[in-house]
């Protein structure tokens, strides 16, 4: 299956315009063929909201919106957004196709006192969703960091992670991005789509740099640092067999 | 505290030939204040000797004299050899410092079926030694990609991981000495020093690039993948106390 990771600079608070935005991604996705995108984490309300974060409901219009882009341009969506909680905000990612209810995943490390103060984390969550052929695991951000968050994925049959992204641009970021994420890729043998921020939005700067690994390490395909862009690569676990069984590492797992 | 690896092409089942490169190594690296050296994976006996591998018991007259050589140069070495357990070998590390007994770590993770034919492997152990200001971890080559077990050595205290390697020269080695071992080191925010065999033995190739990486995820020194090499650095922990801020892996583990 071919699939697009957009990098994008939302506008805090915009829902709209974010949606706007999105929506024209999976529509010129779906035209190269792809049949899912992922978009930044909090893409629908803007990671550096703040206080002005607005808490959607999965059945909320905004949700209901996306899954018709979905269903619209036939083409499946992960997207971050602020979820309301019985007394808190989750900062969570949606799976969505407009043909079934949204499936919702829950970051379970939160980073740093900013989202700290905003979210209420959760236990890790294993969400897995069947799609184009492949099992789709969802992580978002500083989840995908903890290798225990992949592994736990990766040995409930992810082919592919979907992470949803907001990396403060700083002296670690490039590091994340291009060499600790395709090592989460490599040490299980899976896909990663890391979907980023880009650009500033007055509270935060972003260190852009998504990207689409493999199960060898290799990046498929890359975004620069600054700019919105439209990434796409194949997602074929086949052609990476040779490397699975040189790198066994979920079969000598238990030693 | 000043740090040494070696990166040897060790001679398969001559014992004393390794011994003597050991302990010279030992005496140079003593010379540049080092307090600590770290020799490759079986480096006494020979990766590639397979049914020449010749047991030890950490009493036997080899260790004692690595033990030796460890006192005379004021300088505690990390070893690896095949030790004879009840019924068979285990691929092991012996710390020596000459004043005590060997410290014994066992391989738990073995690679590939010309290692699963040789030895056993035992339940994945935790050893650390307080050294020089330093708690020290080991792990042996292969036990290093798996993020369980240095994510174990890093609760447990340890400032630094001995890893003695004999990575075979291969696709993917490259990508497992200079990306994957900095990603450990940067996941856990601890230092790793990754001793590696080089050359060839008749039976394998051996891909060096032996390496001392930092918490922040740099490599302080490299060797290249031909030739035998001492490098050394300096372990001072804080020294990257403000990466440790940044990128608070253990303390967030929990969420």
């Amino acid at each position: 299956m071919l699939i697009a990771v957009l990098q994008m600079q939302a506008v805090p608070g915009d829902v709209d315009a974010n949606l706007s935005r999105i929506g024209d991604a999976a529509r010129r996705a779906a035209e190269m063929g792809a049949g899912l995108l992922v978009a930044p984490e909090l893409a629908l309300g803007g990671y550096g909201a703040g206080e002005g974060m607005t808490g959607l409901l999965p059945s909320d219009a905004p949700l209901v919106k996306l899954g018709a882009m979905a269903e619209a341009h036939d083409i499946a969506i992960v997207a971050g957004f602020a979820e309301t909680g019985e007394a808190c905000l989750h900062n969570s990612a949606a799976f969505v196709t407009g043909r079934a209810a949204p499936i919702i995943y829950r970051k379970s490390h939160l980073y740093g006192p900013y989202e700290k103060g905003l979210f209420e984390p959760v236990a890790p969550q294993t969400i897995i969703v069947a799609h184009g052929g492949l099992k789709i695991g969802m992580l978002i951000c500083y989840d995908v960091e903890f290798p225990e968050n992949v592994r736990r994925l990766a040995l409930a049959g992810a082919d592919l992670i979907a992470v949803p992204t907001a990396l403060p641009l700083g002296p670690d970021a490039a590091f994340i991005a291009s060499t600790m994420v395709p090592v989460r890729a490599f040490e299980n043998q899976i896909f990663i789509a890391y979907a980023d921020n880009c650009g500033a939005d007055g509270r935060f700067a972003y260190q852009g740099m998504s990207t689409i690994v493999a199960p060898d390490g290799t990046a498929l395909a890359s975004a620069p640092v600054e700019g919105d862009a439209l990434i796409v690569a194949d997602i074929d676990p086949d052609a990476f067999a040779a490397s699975r069984e040189r790198n066994a590492y979920l079969r000598d797992l238990e030693g």
